[in-house]
This record gives structure tokens, sequence and C-alpha cells, in this order.
């Protein structure tokens, strides 16, 4: 069977299941700062029901299989969700490319994705770290035109000079600019956070003004109740800070938690 | 000779011999966490006998050559070794990749091995690194697929929630999770270690385990006096912290005591 | 439409705009040390009102977007502009290569536009850092012909052994290296800097002597206004490590003002 | 001139001269360890007035040009010398590949010279650091025959067990490991060193070993005053070390003094 050989030393899309959308919009929530599009986008792939109906391997990818509770492994992947419902396609996973080539090789399978099922317009769903614990996130824009700049203003996304100042990195901004060279709309959601921890409380806030620009109805309890959980953790962090224990090592450990 | 230029220019595959196998499995042992599943692999092939029949040189191992005893240089390689009695392909080496793009080559390079054999499982063995010193090392187990969970635990191996919290990255990985993609079942068996040393007493209890399920018996004595000197390797190590000396180095030598 | 798949998987030219030149020379101005050849270049730019006619998009260019104040993004590239009235081509840019290869790849790219507009002189521009702060920074130079050499000394520009000592790395450096190999003369032209700070001092004292090598005539003012802009900085800068505060993060922001 | 495109994307060979050479040698003296290899293959080059027959260039060099007293640059890059009265090639450079897949590929261009001109054997110079400052440098061997082991230790060189630990990095070691699978001869002459400066003494003691060993008789007065020098440069930086000023910035610099 020549044709697997060397499977996966390219990036490799595996369709799992077709799908019929109308006009469907792409929503991106792979990992990065606070996991806020993370912590959005497998919410609303649980509280909608979608279904897995792609699998993205990369060699981009880092080398490593994830353990299940159940004792099975799963290798590091990026999946596509769909909900026919509300022609949606959810895009999650659990890394993103550790190359530099390899971001650019994965926005354009996206892409490809993307236009093979007739998509106008993509959400990323991103956290902009400021470095200091936030009481009540903004949540921040960027888009790939003014006019979409413009409309997104509409629902309560701020835009503003000089923020964020270093650019959006990783898929959440590639998907903005490759996308742009292929006329697809593109606008990134960003919730204020840290930087520092997994931050429910700045998802909440992203899928309040995604959930009224997509005019879908989703239930927040359970990322209501992961965000009091983790503003527990906070306070128990603060006074830890107070009684001068560095609390380093734990908040490695909390990254992991979300 | 054309076809010999820029011949280490992709991983290369240099089969020395071929040998008929009845439905063999794949032992795994590459460099890892403590250097368990080296360990445990390198006492098979001598202890069995086996004889080497391939040779993997690749670009994504370090440039480098070893020295041999006798003066005389090996390049870095990973190699296969066949033991025909027991329809065993051990896979052992020197190093694993250095790139991330180069593990995922090497591991199907193995899975292409591997069907070529009409190898039906993989059992890949590592290190599970707990970051402290271990009296009675578990055997914790991860694998491609339910059935071969079930089957593992009626000899012992533990399959535990959250552990290993962090995956399991390399060769002992992947073979899991690119195997699966082939329908090649695969099961990874760990051995308790600190991560800091070469851990002999890991490999013990990960080979009385693996002896069991592949139902061949082997003599662990070799096994058995390495983990008595690095008994007393800790000890003096354990000492030398008490008296305040700082083992760094000393560990990092004995790494490679192994 | 599968020739666009894949799009910037490699480096990518898209030529905006066709323009007719006569024997044009090409101003290098990428960022590197003290952003002194950005300064310079883009300075020139604005002040000769030049108009974009190409965009290079790499993914050797950090996988990252610009926000822009109206709050659209800009996909990380560098650009050419083309000045007719003086038969000049400017590359400008946001960054360089953020790989080895890449950096070969992105000159070679920019060698090929050079031979398509029948460019027969580079001028590259850059910083030469020493490491601490300069009054009256001194313009370096060095070429990839001895003519080149002598022609450039008449302008003032100091050729002076072992300066620049490390050599010089990035475009600035490689288009003089392979353009040499294809018989393109090529000089790059270096201000003296500390190599800590954005530099529009050492910028000006670059366009001083490059603005009388290619006789044309630019208003320096904006430069100026900079230069004093940070000299205020410097000054206080000054004051504070005299103060005992450590400067290094506000270095950090300074470097991103120009 | 299409073929022109893109010329220096792949390691490239530019064959400047050729020359007719009666079963040559090659020595080769990369930069490495204390540049002991790169002194010798310098010296001899200069010594006994070799030509210049090949450049190497490769984007796994740094993207670089150094910068000569005459205010000219050169691309970096390695270059092949040859020697007809002694049937020697001699193979010198800037800087070794900055990649792992280039140090592989570069190796195998290598040896691709070789094959071409019927070269049976190779001898790559080093320095092997001991980590302390050296007196009387020992001269240690590593080779890819047996036979080559005993012809070497009848002229002095030493093969230890245990020496060198780490192996032979870069092309030193690829050119015997993978020189071995061609069928082509190759030892590894190493002086002992400290590792943290350029040692002309140690170049000395290997020159002495490898002239003995080609029966060329080379003056060694160059390196002699060299060593002197050096040996005037400790005296000093001991000084500096028990007037407990910290040496190492000025190491840093005696690095590239060699």
């Amino acid at each position: 069977m020549p044709e697997r050989l060397n499977q996966i030393k390219e990036t490799t899309v595996i369709q799992l299941k077709d799908v019929k959308l109308k006009n469907p919009v792409i929503v991106e929530g792979l990992p990065g700062v606070g996991h806020v599009g993370k912590l959005v986008a497998e919410h609303m792939v649980e509280e909608l029901g979608a279904e897995k109906i792609i699998e993205v391997y990369s060699p981009h990818f880092p080398p490593q299989v994830l353990v299940a509770d159940d004792g099975t492994v799963k290798l590091v992947r990026n999946e596509v969700y769909a909900d026919k419902k509300h022609n949606l396609l959810l895009l999650i996973g659990d890394y993103q490319s550790v190359t530099n080539e390899g971001h650019y090789e994965l926005a354009e399978v996206y892409l490809n994705i993307a236009e093979k099922y007739g998509v106008k317009r993509i959400y990323t769903l991103g956290g902009y770290g400021i470095g200091q614990l936030v009481d009540t996130p903004r949540v921040l824009g960027a888009a790939n035109t003014l006019e979409l700049v413009d409309e997104m203003k509409k629902y309560g996304v701020l835009f503003q000079e000089n923020e964020p100042g270093g650019g959006i990195i990783g898929a959440s901004g590639l998907l903005l600019g490759l996308g742009k060279l292929r006329g697809i709309e593109a606008v990134c959601i960003m919730g204020e956070t840290s930087g520092y921890l997994v931050d429910p409380s700045s998802a909440q806030a992203v899928l309040k003004v995604l959930s009224k620009i997509l005019t879908i109805d989703i239930d927040m309890g359970a990322l209501e109740s992961r965000a009091k959980d983790m503003e527990k953790i906070v306070a128990k962090l603060r006074e830890m800070e107070k009684a001068q224990l560095k609390p380093i090592s734990t908040e490695e450990d909390l990254r992991y938690i979300g």
C-alpha cells in the first residue's frame, strides 16, 4: 500500500463525514493566550451538540499523544465540528504548530476547508494578554476589512489604537491575513486576560458578544461554573503571593487545568 | 554511482538481512525518560541473542558519530533486531529525532517496517518521570484501543486517570497514535522513575510485566546487578545532597552510564 | 481554484503594479540594528512619494498580523516601492526571515526582482552597533567590489579594518554576498549606533551620505524631529540609570516606538 | 536566466578550477572546538601554497557576509584547496552548518567531491575539549575502520577508551560515519585543548603527527609564533582570574582572534 507510506509526513486532512451547510461561518478557537478562544469554541461544540467532520494531523504539531481517562491515546490534532442547525463550522484542537512554516501551512489548510464549504466569514477567537489580573474583561477586535470593523463595533467589540500592540500571532492572526488574500472576511475577537492563567471569565465575555453576532442562544452555565472555580484558585494564588510563596509552578499547572 | 549521492539527505533504511517471522510483535526501546525503555530493549537483544537486520540513518538524528572502545566510530542510528524463536522485532538506538518533523518521519518509517513484516501489535517502552526518587516503581500503560487497555490490565499494567498527564512524547507515543491510523494495535508500557537518573530498577519492573505478556522467560541478572550498582550511586548522591554538595553534574554523568 | 491552494506555503511575490524605470538602483532598509536602515528607507518612501509595486509574503516571516489604528490587519510582509522620478526601488518591511534558510530564500527573491528591473547597483542600509551611546555617529561601509569601496570613500563613507568585526547579518549582508555571485554591485552603508535603541540620529547620518551618492535632495525635517524626541528619551534614560532604575524594559518599549 | 533563480536555495558547489590529482587524500579543518582543525588546515593551505578550486555555499550556513580589511565582503562559505605536489585536497571554511539537516547535507556534498577526485582516505581534524587548560596536548584519534586505527597508532595517535566520550560532532564526525557507508577510509585526529580558547599549541601537536602521516615537511614557524602569542594571553587571563576579574568576555573575544 504505497500511498500510505509517509502518511503524516505532510499535513493531512481526514474527512470523517460530509455535511451540507448553507453559507456557513467558521469559528476558530485553537489554544492561545489564556486559552480564551479554546474555552469558547469547545464550549460551543458541547452546548450546540456539533459533530466532528474533519481531523487534521501534521508533523508541525508536537510529536505526542494525549492519554484519555480510559487509558486510550489520541494523536495531537486539530478538529473541525459542524453544527448544521446554525450553519457553523467550529475549529478546535490540542495544539497549534510548533514550527514557523507550519503555522502558515496549517492556516492555508483551514482556508482550503473554508473555501470547500463556501465559507464567507471567519471568526477567530483569542485572549489579549495584559500582564495583570483583569476584573471585567473588555472584548477587543481586529478585522481584515474596514466594513467588518464597523459592523463589529455595533456588537460592542472594541477597536482601540495600539491594541493589540504586538499584533496577533498564530492561527487567529493568519486566518485574517491569509484570508484577506483569498477574499474571505475574517475578524478576531479577543477577551482581555492576564495571560498567566486559563481564563473562563474572559471566555464568557467573548462568548456573550459572539452569540449576539451569530444570533445563537448558548447556555453559559458550564463556563460560568468554571469561571467561579478559577476565581477561587486566583483568590488562593493572591493569598499565596501575599504569603510570599512563589506561585509560578502553580500557574504552570493551572495553565493545563483548562 | 549517482544513486549514492546525498545518501542520508533523507531518512534511510538499510536492510542488512532478511528474516521470516510469524505474526511478529515489535518492542520499541529508544532513549527516553530514565532510559527505561532503552535498558529493557537492549537487555532483551542481548539475553535473547537477537540479530541485527535493519539500520536506520537520518538527517534528523544528531550530526554525530559515537566512538567505540576499539577506536572505531559508528554513525548515530536506530537499529532493528530480530529474535526468530520468539517472533520478535526489537527497535533500539542511540538517539531519537532532534527535529519536530523528524519524529513523525521516523515513526512512519518504523510503521512501514511493521507493515512489511505483518506486525499486528507494537509494545513501546518508556519511563514515567515523577520528579522524585521511587522505591517500588509502578508500571503504567496507555494503548490505542480499549480492548488492549483491558487486556493489559490483566497483566498488572496500571491505567490511571491523569497519568501520564503530559501525554507521551516521541516514538513511544507516535507509534501508538500513528499506528492507530494504520490499524496497528499498540500499547506503551511505562516504568515509574524519577526522571533524573538512568533507572535499571524501573526497567526491571517493566521487563517483568512485558515478559509475562510475551510469555518469554528472560534472565534478569544483568539488569538486577545494574540496578544494585545504581542503588549505590543513588545512596551516594543522597549523602552528597545531605552534605550540601550539588549533585547536578554527577547526575549528568550518570545519565550516560546507562 | 487549485492554484490558490497553499498560496503562502512558499515565498510569494505579488506584483501590484508595473512601472518602467531606467537603470534603477535598489535601496534596502529592512529592520535591523537600531532600525537605522528601516528609518532611512521608510523616510525616503514618504518624502519621495514612492508608490508600492510589490508585496512579498513568506512562511519564513513570523506567523503574525499587525493591527492598524483603524482596526484592520496586515499580514507580515516586505514591500517594494518605486520612485519613477529618481529611478529608485525601495525595499522595506515589518520583519526579516525568522529561519536561517528563509534569509537566503528571501535575498534571492529580492535579487530576482533586481534582475527583472535591470538593477545594476544595490544600496543596503543598516546600523553598526557598538554597545554604547553615540554622540556623532560615523557612517561605515562594506561593498562587494573594490571599485565600489573606492567610489564610496569619495562620499565620506568610512572603510575601517576590523569594522564591522562580526560581519553583516541578514538581507543587508546577503544582498552583497549573493549579489556578487550574480554580478550585481552592492554596498552596505551603516550608521554607528548603540544597538539598544531605535536611532533616528544615526539614520540622519546615513541619509545625508546616501542623498549625496544618489544626488537626490531629501527633506530631513521628519527624521530630525524624531531624533530630537529620541534625544529626550535618551536623556531620561540616562537620568534613570543614574537613579539606579534598570532601564531594560523601557528600552524594549522604545525599540518599537520607531 | 531561469537557472540562476534561487541560486543558493540549496547547497551549491562552484568549481573554480579543475586539477588532476593522483589518489589524493582530503584534510578537513572546519571550525570546531578550539579551532584546532581550522588552524592546522589553514596553516597548511598557506605553507603549501595550495590553490582554491571549489567554493561551497549553503542556506545552512549563517546568513552573513564577512568584511575583509579592504572593505570588500565575502559570503560565508566553505572552500576546497588543492596542493598538486602532494596530491592533497584541503577543506576549510568560516562556519559549519547551523541546522541539523544541513550538517548531513554538507557532509554528503564533501563526500561527493571526494568520490569525484577518487579520494580513498580522509583526515578530519579537530579539538578534544577537556574543560581545563592543557600544558602538553595529547593527540587522540578515532577512525572508521579497525585497520586505520592500527595504522594511526604507529604515528603516535592515541586511541583511549571513553575518549572522546560524547562522540565527534559535525563534519569531523560525519565524514567518518557517512564515509564508512560509502567505503571511504577516514580518521579524525584531535588535539587536546581546553575548549575555551583558540589553541594554536594544540594545532601544532596535531600538525606534527599529521605531517609524519602524510610525509610532508611543513614549516611550523607561523603556528609557533601564534602559540607564543596565545601563551601570553593565557598568562594574562590567569593573572586576571587570580585578581578575581571574570575573564568570560575576554575569552569570548579571544575565540575570534584565531
